[in-house]
């Protein structure tokens, strides 16, 4: 038979699927159920998944773990790759604080989220966790230093774009419980201010 | 028998001290086993207190909870009130950054954020974190505000402080999985100077 008369979807096509939803699932699992409640025949319960077919994609825990845990900093990465800010001077330095900022308040933050508490009592999970998202920090923070156009050789820079990235991050914690946009959005427009001013007055 | 003779801790603050330890043990247990995981039981067998003490302290498993979030509240705001930064001009809000940075970086900031996350999906322990949470900010923001001398009748000042408050939880944040401290420090260095600047200029 050749593919193109068959009526369901290719066997590799629907393995991956099912692997995407029990990378989906274990993550949402983690949030409800912790580190402890959170085996692989839960997850694959939760997916829909048959727990023969969730333990022939991931025969422990911590695999299936670690490659949740690996989908959400690849798919963070992409976020972060797909920037594309536009304008120029004051504008632009609003624009990329906005993006930026925005990468912290989304889903994909959200599950990172999870998966840091819950790294942090469980080392299994942490040592994976901590390399990767040490990983994501470098990255944001290289995309960052070239989006602001700043100089990190000047003394400060450095220290300058790092507290901005935590501040996004406090903003994406500020986000979890509650609607936080209103107030985000004055802070965001106040900091591209003051950023600009500081990159501006070390940088020039 | 009078006080003076008495062998053991009178009854009362024996209970106390069984309340304590099962408060500290719900914090514990939320961040190891998740809300699903964390009944009555499980939190009286880890504070080593007895399933008919702990119902007697605690019948439901959202009174428990509840006094948790409580309890992590209170000590966090007396933590707050008692901030005595020293120093005056620069030196001063360098002072007070610390200061106000390392409340988001200690043990209670840590099973805040254990709270939030359980409380970003399970209602029952969200709207109360929600609530205290929302205090919690206000209380720092006017700390915040005493503290450097601001001036929050002046255009931006507010969304300024927002904004470094939002860096604290940030960097409480990145404190979670591994020590920070080094990397912290000088970020607190070059945003107080950022700070004293933002608010010379605006409120001065």
């Amino acid at each position: 038979m050749s593919p193109g008369t068959r009526t369901s979807p290719p066997k590799q096509d629907r393995s991956r699927a099912t692997r995407q939803r029990l990378l989906e699932a274990a993550v949402a699992c983690l949030a409800e159920h912790g580190w402890a409640g959170s085996t692989v025949s839960v997850v694959a319960e939760r997916a829909g998944v048959s727990r023969g077919a969730a333990q022939h994609h991931f025969p422990t825990r911590e695999d299936l773990f670690t490659a949740a845990v690996e989908q959400v900093a690849e798919q963070r990465s992409a976020e972060l790759r797909a920037l594309a800010p536009a304008g120029e001077g004051t504008a632009r330095t609003h624009a990329v604080v906005t993006e930026l900022v925005d990468l912290y308040t989304g889903p994909l933050f959200r599950a990172a989220l999870q998966l840091w508490v819950a790294a942090s009592y469980e080392p299994q999970l942490g040592a994976r966790v901590t390399v990767l998202e040490s990983r994501i920090g470098r990255e944001t923070h290289r995309m960052a230093v070239e989006l602001l156009g700043a100089d990190e050789a000047v003394p400060g820079v450095r220290e300058v774009i790092q507290g901005f990235l935590d501040m996004g991050r406090g903003l994406g914690l500020a986000n979890l419980l509650t609607d936080d946009s209103a107030r985000r959005e004055r802070v965001v427009a106040q900091w591209a201010r003051i950023l600009d001013e500081a990159l501006g007055a070390d940088g020039g």
